[in-house]
């Protein structure tokens, strides 16, 4: 038996850089980059310095970068203070969003009074582009929230076009990019997002922190509330290290993107050839199969098997040493199903198991072989 | 010259150990501690050990703590949801709180309509404990805040007389503990709170995790809404290696109290007379001279010196590598006085410069020596 680790999406392993990166931190910069001292101005030029490459990597302004613990942070600042301080009346969304929006979102409408369309999808999971530029005809203040990258499906977003259709009908726009930092280029000036977020460890760096891109004179004010820290947006002492360890894996990310994609391009493709060979029948959900239509990390199929067989399966995966998911990790403690897959599979294949296969550069093929291989057996 | 850091207050160096410890998580536990596979599971493991150790410390139940990503965080959780789901009319607390709990009391009064009452403090800042129980008997359901140690002048609260206060008037009683816990005993049965926060890095721990005392039934409600993490309580994916830092910091800790505790009021009193004796007519601000009712971390000294050489101070101070604050590192990049100073100080005091010098057991006696040298010289 060996260990697989096919759960990429939920988060994945630090690079050595990254650790080392973090490392010196922790041994060499301890002071507060609040204090005027030179402990403090030392730590503060680091986070300064971190701000800047991410920024860079975005085609932004270093001011424009927020550093939270993590894209969840990071996306309830952002809607909840566009309700509160931008005068949001109308916020547009999907029902396959993550969590940290979806929840977020339904708060808002019940504490605020917000009105919340859902914008339509077809049974791969795209929106409707048509039916959002319909939606955006609205006279109250809208914010759009739309993922660029389904974290279950993997399904991609144009998210020029969204933001484009936001900016002509005087929308604000923001994306929860946690599964495309790191993953895709993000040309903010190509595509005039107003918000975005990004996580680390879902590129190869820590957990516990991640970044909020503000557009500059926004008007967003901080949901937590405190110090001076982030320009007065997010009070704390900043996790220096952790900040420090981000930058460092979205520089390697995007420093080794095009070979990196090249291979998981080419690992995904082989893991879809090989299941499908080995198991007939095999759904892939979403546009999971399609490598123009979705991220090169991951896949989501629909086995073709009993609902006896399949409460079983993760269980006996888990028993096999291969680590994937059922949807997001977010859920997967509970025993509820997906809402993503809910709003986009029939009614049958819901009863079936479906699992979702996310990949790093630390996987092999040879994992993919032993995966469809033990995948075959049970079922 | 020689670097000496004496603004441990604003934030200390990390112990050796915690470093090795999240070294370890770093390279051999990624999995995202929501996932229910093995790698999951193993992170999860690690963090439900560390939430038991941190129970164990204050001796209250594992369930009680939800790690957060700071004080200020945490601080901020607790007050939004008392008055949003507790129902809480009226604050108590003090005008010398951090600004974690003084700029979100003020929010809460601004968009919630609460009422806010300020404790009346005597000259060296210790709150009237008599117009705190006439505060108290209020017909609105009541929240007292009132912090420990205080952070700029280092004065303790009787937390235990504060608890038993509110608990006989039936009010709900939060203390922002940041400076206490891990440099004070905090037993949890003894001392009725119903909340309480704290922060690794003021205690030789990693930036950017702290985590906050709930008591049971509660009834408190998130304040970030997202997936399931922390039993509802706290969504994003935890930053597992700085858990387990946090977690390691505040067990040496406790374990080492004792002893460093006898070190650093020796050392306090080595600084306290060594200042004394070299500069004639220096006050101290607060309590901090008096080893009952300060804590054994930190002095703030008011110097008697004109307001032209006064300006200059800090950055001399700095030039010569001694690291100190004039308040909390919070404020300190802003050209704004301590709002600590200003409630306890004179009209005259006010305009001399004060100064905090708060220490570690990495400090040493020969430090002080060179920093009382250097500000004999100075002034």
């Amino acid at each position: 038996m060996q260990n697989v680790y096919f759960d990429n999406a939920a988060t994945t392993p630090m690079r050595q850089e990254v650790i080392e990166a973090i490392i010196e931190v922790m041994n060499n910069n301890f002071g507060n980059p609040s204090s005027s001292h030179s402990f403090g101005r030392s730590s503060k030029s680091l986070i300064e310095k971190c701000r800047k490459t991410i920024a860079g990597f975005l085609n932004v302004s270093a001011s424009e970068i927020i550093f939270t613990s993590g894209g969840t942070e990071a996306d309830n600042l952002i809607l909840k203070s566009a309700v509160r301080d931008l005068n949001v009346k109308h916020i547009i969304t999907s029902k396959i969003e993550h969590h940290a929006v979806l929840h977020t979102v339904e708060a808002l409408q019940k504490e605020h009074q917000i009105r919340v369309s859902y914008v339509n999808l077809d049974e791969a999971g795209f929106i409707d582009y048509f039916h959002l530029e319909t939606l955006l005809q609205s006279e109250e203040k809208t914010l759009v929230s739309l993922m660029h990258i389904n974290n279950e499906i993997g399904n991609i977003l144009d998210l020029k076009r969204v933001a484009l259709l936001c900016k002509a009908n005087n929308a604000l726009c923001h994306s929860d990019t946690v599964q495309s930092v790191g993953h895709f280029k993000l040309d903010l000036r190509e595509v005039p997002l107003d918000f975005l977020v990004g996580a680390a460890h879902k590129f190869h760096g820590p957990k516990g922190v991640g970044f909020a891109f503000i557009r500059k004179n926004s008007g967003l004010k901080p949901l937590v509330l405190g110090g001076e820290q982030e320009r007065g947006l997010r009070p704390g002492t900043e996790s220096l290290h952790n900040i420090v360890g981000l930058e460092k894996a979205l520089k390697i990310a995007y420093e080794n993107l095009e070979k990196e994609t090249y291979f998981l391009r080419d690992l995904k493709k082989y893991f879809i050839n090989s299941i499908k060979a080995e198991i007939p029948n095999i759904k892939f959900n979403g546009a999971s199969f399609d490598k123009e239509k979705s991220t090169y990390t991951l896949v989501n199929v629909c086995l073709p098997i009993s609902h006896e067989k399949a409460s079983m399966l993760l269980f006996q995966l888990d028993l096999k040493g291969i680590a994937c998911s059922k949807g997001s990790a977010c859920q997967s403690g509970s025993s509820q199903n997906s809402h993503v897959l809910a709003e986009i599979l029939s009614h049958e294949d819901l009863k079936k198991p479906s699992i979702r296969f996310s990949f790093s550069i630390y996987n092999t093929k040879e994992e993919v072989d032993y995966v469809v291989g033990v995948l075959k057996e049970l079922i």
